[in-house]
C-alpha cells in the first residue's frame, strides 16, 4: 500500500521513522531513501545507523536547493535516488520503503511527477511505500491508500525559536 | 517546550517515536509513557525495548476502554501513569518525555485535564514534553509551543482494510 504524509506541520519524517521502528519491531526490514538531505548531522541518521534492519541512504548535496534555480548536480543526485529506490522496491528486500522529502523534490522539479507515478504503479503489493514531504502534488493522492495531512496549528517559530538539536534535526 | 500531536489522522504516535529516535541520535535519553495501551503486541514496544536510551512504560489494561463506562482499575492505572510521568519529568533524567495517547485519556475522563495542565506548568525548561492522541482538549493548546494536527485525507478503512501487523501496531 501507498502512504503519504504531507502538510506544513511538524511530524512527517518523524512519523515515517516511527512507522519504520514499528515494522522492525515485528522483524521486518526498512529502507529510508532521503531526497534533498545530504548531511549526517540529522539525529535520525545517527540513531538509525545503530539500529539493525533500518537502512538509510541520502541522495542530496550539502548545499541548500533553491526552487526555480536548480543545479544539474542536484537533479542528477535526485534521479540516482529514485533509481536506487526503484531497484530496491523491485527486489522486495524491504517490507517498508520510505521516500523521505520526495514530495518536495517533485514540487521543486528535481524529480518528474510521472516517474514517481510509474514507481508507485510498479510497486509490488508486498512492499509498503511511504512518501513524505510538504507540497505533495494532488495528482499523487489518487494513487495513495492512506494520506495524512499534518497541519501546523502553532509553532515556536512564532516565538523566534528555530532549529533545535535533538528536536528538529 | 511542549509539543502536541493530535487529529484524526495516522501518524501521531509514530511522529513522537521518530522524535525520540532523533533525540537519542544526539545522545539524549527518551521516555515514552503510554496510556490506555497494555499490550506488548505493538511493534513499537518490541523494537524500542532493544534501543538503548529509549524507555517505554505502559499504563493501560489489556481490555478496551469504553467512553462513558469507565472502570475503577482503568482510572487507577491512568493515574499511576501520570504520577510516574510527573516524577520522571521532575527528575530531569530524560531530555524528551512522550505522554502517548494522553489526549484520549483526558477526553475519556480517565485523567483530569487540570492535572495535565499542572504537569505542564511544572515541567522544567530542560525537558521537552510531547502529548499525543486525538481529541486533544482545546484548553491545552494555550499551554503548548508546537501543535501539529494530523488530518485523515484518505484511509484504507475506506477499502475495508483494518489493522495490519507491522504497519498499524
Amino acid at each position: 500500500m501507498i502512504q503519504i504524509y504531507t502538510g506544513n506541520g511538524k511530524g512527517k519524517t518523524t512519523a515515517a521513522i516511527g512507522l519504520g521502528i514499528r515494522a522492525i519491531g515485528h522483524g521486518y526490514k526498512v529502507l529510508m531513501v532521503q531526497f534533498m538531505k545530504g548531511e549526517e548531522v540529522y539525529g535520525e541518521i545517527k540513531a538509525l545507523k545503530k539500529i539493525p534492519n533500518f537502512d538509510v541512504y541520502q541522495f542530496g548535496l550539502k548545499t541548500f536547493v533553491k526552487k526555480g534555480d536548480l543545479r544539474k548536480e542536484e537533479i542528477e543526485i535526485a534521479k540516482k535516488g529514485l533509481d536506487f529506490a526503484q531497484e530496491k522496491i523491485k527486489s522486495k528486500e524491504y517490507f517498508l520503503v520510505i521516500l523521505d522529502e520526495i514530495n518536495v523534490a517533485i514540487d521543486y522539479g528535481l524529480i518528474p511527477l510521472k516517474d514517481v507515478i510509474d514507481l508507485i504503479k510498479n510497486c509490488p503489493k508486498e512492499v509498503e511505500l511511504v512518501l513524505t514531504g510538504r507540497y505533495c502534488p494532488k495528482e499523487l493522492y489518487d494513487y495513495a491508500d492512506l494520506i495524512s495531512e499534518i497541519n501546523e496549528i502553532k509553532h515556536p517559530f512564532q516565538k523566534g525559536i528555530f532549529n533545535r538539536r535533538g528536536i528538529d534535526y
